[in-house]
């Protein structure tokens, strides 16, 4: 049995997260964190978890959630979560940080787009990003993971096997991606109401202003061993669930549309969460699972890859009890393939 | 008084044209076709027309039609529409023609994307394209127009300040678009239903197998008088109305998001409907308008422009009405100013 | 030329309320508030107006309003609304109150639903309830109106005909009432975000906890010169626009389907806004207008009533400036038929 | 290992029901039916099920079925279902028939609802009606069982625990319901396409005039011992998945909020998938689950009770496989609590 916190429980994610767990027999989920008062029962929060999961939401001090749990998953907010996490790994707990503090191996580069000193930065170097399909190795004998945001493994996953098996081009890049509106998170804010996303699309944060952007960068340059450069265009589409990374790369030979997905499918073999498939995928296809189905067509001189996940579970809790299944030693799709 | 018939007024594009014309009291509209048996009054095919307009669909002739209307916008798919075309010209109405059956000028490109031979490929060199904002000088004369496509008012909309003052090179260029489903048209599909479309995004004909490709190229090359050439990929949204394209062109020269954010104002000086805007404009801002929203980012040497409109107006009954306007000699913006 | 100020322009109501008045050329609208600092343009709170509208929102004293205009919109919350109202008056403006404020005629009463004491509760008994169907003469002399609550006009315009001409009982009437999110206004709330909303129906306020239910018996009673009572359970809908109002009344004689049509429709023989069709309606028939759709089935002794209007419009804005158009001597339906 | 068939594979029912039986190691799906030709892949008609289960979807006579599978779900239409059951279970299978085909009792009130007359009537009186939380004990010996409709359950679950322990009157009840568009099924017809139902809300079949309302009488007078007579309205809701019932009654006694939930909670002790709760339900909690979540309220002698569950699973596939679970000697819960 396996003792597990929720740092950070009132979210879209951390209510994924306890779903998924709630279907492993081997853990148990000993605590949960809110700021808010009152150690409010958590379905009072999430009330689809009526029934399913008896346990208040505590503020906790990471020494006490050291004592309750061996294993964090942190769903703060940047910033609290580099707060946070040291104690943590202090107090003996292993850690999957969901935010985006530990991703970024430069603290310089984190500070520009975050726009706040680093206050853990010599963690950074040798922190594991936990994408599985890439480096499921490296996971298992870590302490802390830093999970990968979801427009950042839409992306990387669909760019991977064309850039490390040279198909295209590793610059001039363009990643026009299309994103649900939970993945902007369940603070009230004018931009997610219902009545501003509803029946409308917009892009933002265009001209590579998205800070998905350095670590999409970052992680496919480390996999590839050389610099890639992309343009960054996310959407906000109203829908709940799903992303679609619409990429779009030089193709350095030509190549038939045939040719392109069997190389993807060659690359991913033996990958139980990644299916290339022949037709153009919808984002319904795999909401709600841990599924990324990936295709692609060439036209022109280009490879048009398309890459959809759940943005909730590929992108961001799915993958988290991946990294999570690997370092404890269960199967990889526990959970997980529903 | 212009007398008005509406061809094929059971889809969502001439239910739009016939809230337009009901705005103009100089407008009567005299007839409106199916062929639907029995005649069904025209509220009974759109509920919203209850109390608006008394009227029956009919299945008229263009004899008949020619003999009640001395106008007629054209709603029929394509194919059927260049059936009906010649005998309404002969009949001596003035004819706006929505479907793409006039919008091409070479009848093997039409037959190439069709999948039809042209049967009235004489008229197709000398059919204007009505896309008023381009060369609205060239309109008010016609007998026939051809009423521009959605997503290709989009895409041109938002390119042509770019590649007629030389900014951005004219190959290469990438149109990332994303429609509402009433672009799908009324006829029920599974592929439209509500339960496959909703809470989903997915990307369709990518690799230019798109028919508005031919029609962006041919219109931006006579503009520009050089050929030009993209990749379009569509996208399908789950929300009613509204297109947005993304486009990328590589930029030719330096330049900041200001300058060519003032070289799109100053290129659409005095168009009443399109509005060059600083900030990033959401479909919704343009929806149920005739408006077409349009700003520019750049970001290593690509310029990123977002186009958005309504797809059912600016998008084609608006952008008809237009037409229609400067035709007859009403102002411009006569029922588009709402 | 009508000289018109909006308070508390940044909310939906107020959008939909320049929308039309910019339709009509005898209106200038010279004023705009909001707390926010800065005076910001009103197209950057409201991005659908760039173009349509120059003018900055301000933080104006009622003296400094009266000023400029003569004709004020009141759109501020309950509360706010009658601590502006009385100096609006006194500086010589006429006011439609688009709050709760003056929409009960029994201080006690409102201050048990909305849990304030009335400040200005002298006005109360003579304050005239802006519902032009039931009472148009009353309107034009008037120098304050209080605007109908969206659920209130859609329930009462369903019931009033059958009340009034006693084809049912007074008590035991169910109104089961199912209307769009942006009822709920534009602050952002955890309950009116995308994520929670979108996907979902929920029953709130159930077991008439509602305030709109005051209102309704309120007005029902005053207009039937006999008590009237309900249950009244409101729903979140997932969609932006529209209130259906499904109501249950036992009829007190035998009626066909037809004649309760029938008697509707004399009901409101001559009033442009209702429409009584056969057909069951859809919101979306009478969304973006000012019409309310109103049709009746019987089972079981019961008549099943169904009313749709748009709460914005016929429920909130539309109907302020049909109140307008009578108080200010242009026709009904001016701006308001489009 | 259990050998299942699925009859009827393409629509959304199946889809589910497929989900559901993946997850129970001890079956195996052994045939999938569907009259296109070619024995598509089920990935093809269902792309979320790519990578999931390789299997044909084939015309296959009720003969073969029995020749590969000992239990049969059957998601044929209604009429199509009656032609096969009888010999499916000639040729030994078990089934449960999610069609209205062998739930009503009376062959000439199926023939009054269904428009055809019963060719299978004398099963009829001796199909036990599926729904576990009423008759648990009757389903395990059946050859055949009745699964029921989605509002059927979502209306039945939220009445029963009031009517048989006799706090409402068994008659005047009103039954006003709201469901997701999924339960009009994946056949293309105008009124489901995705630009009809998105942004509106319509009654349909107001006035007594749907399927579900002798089927829902039935049950609860046999349930109660005595007649049960109610309204039944349902209305369409711009959403994928869900149902909520708001069902009025009139309380035969005094009864607080509190005494009215104990009773249903009571009822439903030990159930392990009704939910009756203290908050207002949204469809959003139990959506994609097995999940009937239920509370209720009073006012002015009313009992106001709400009853909320996903149409296609507790309301369809996943009570189907309750049922089989129940059969097949499975915990009640197999593959259902994820």
């Amino acid at each position: 049995m396996v003792k597990v916190a929720i740092l950070g429980a009132t979210g879209y994610t951390a209510l994924e997260l306890i779903k998924i767990l709630l279907r492993n027999p081997q853990v148990q989920i000993t605590a949960a964190t809110t700021r808010q008062e009152g150690a409010p029962p958590i379905h009072t929060i999430h009330q689809s978890l009526a029934g399913r999961l008896d346990l208040a939401c505590e503020d906790l001090s990471p020494t006490q959630i050291a004592s309750r749990a061996e294993f964090v998953f942190c769903c703060l907010p940047h910033v609290a979560s580099m707060e946070a996490v040291p104690a943590l790994l202090a107090g003996g707990c292993r850690v999957v940080d969901l935010s985006a503090d530990y991703r970024l191996k430069n603290a310089a580069v984190y500070e520009k787009w975050y726009g706040h000193a680093h206050t853990d930065a010599g963690r950074l170097p040798t922190t594991v990003y936990g994408l599985p399909e890439l480096w499921a190795e490296r996971i298992p004998p870590q302490k802390l993971i830093a999970n990968p945001g979801c427009y950042t493994s839409a992306s990387i996953l669909g760019l991977a096997p064309f850039l490390k098996q040279a198909w295209i081009e590793p610059t001039g890049i363009i990643i026009d991606a299309k994103s649900g509106v939970s993945g902007a998170g369940r603070a009230p804010k004018l931009n997610t109401l219902f009545s501003e996303c509803n029946e409308s699309v917009a892009a933002y944060s265009a001209g590579n202003r998205h800070r998905h952007l350095p670590e999409i960068e970052q992680v496919l340059s480390d996999a590839c061993g050389h610099s890639v450069e992309a343009i960054f265009t996310p959407h906000l589409i109203p829908m709940d669930r799903g992303i679609i990374a619409t990429i779009y790369g030089r193709l350095k030979k030509t190549a038939t549309d045939a040719q392109l997905i069997a190389a993807a499918r060659e690359f991913y073999a033996g990958k139980p969460f990644i299916r290339v498939v022949d037709h153009l995928p919808a984002t319904k296809d795999s909401a709600y699972t841990n599924f990324c189905d990936i295709t692609v067509r060439q036209a022109r001189g280009q490879a048009i890859i398309i890459s959809c996940l759940d943005n909730l579970i590929k992108g961001a809790a799915g993958v988290a009890v991946q990294n999570f299944n690997l370092m404890c030693g269960f199967p990889e799709t526990t959970g997980l393939l529903i």
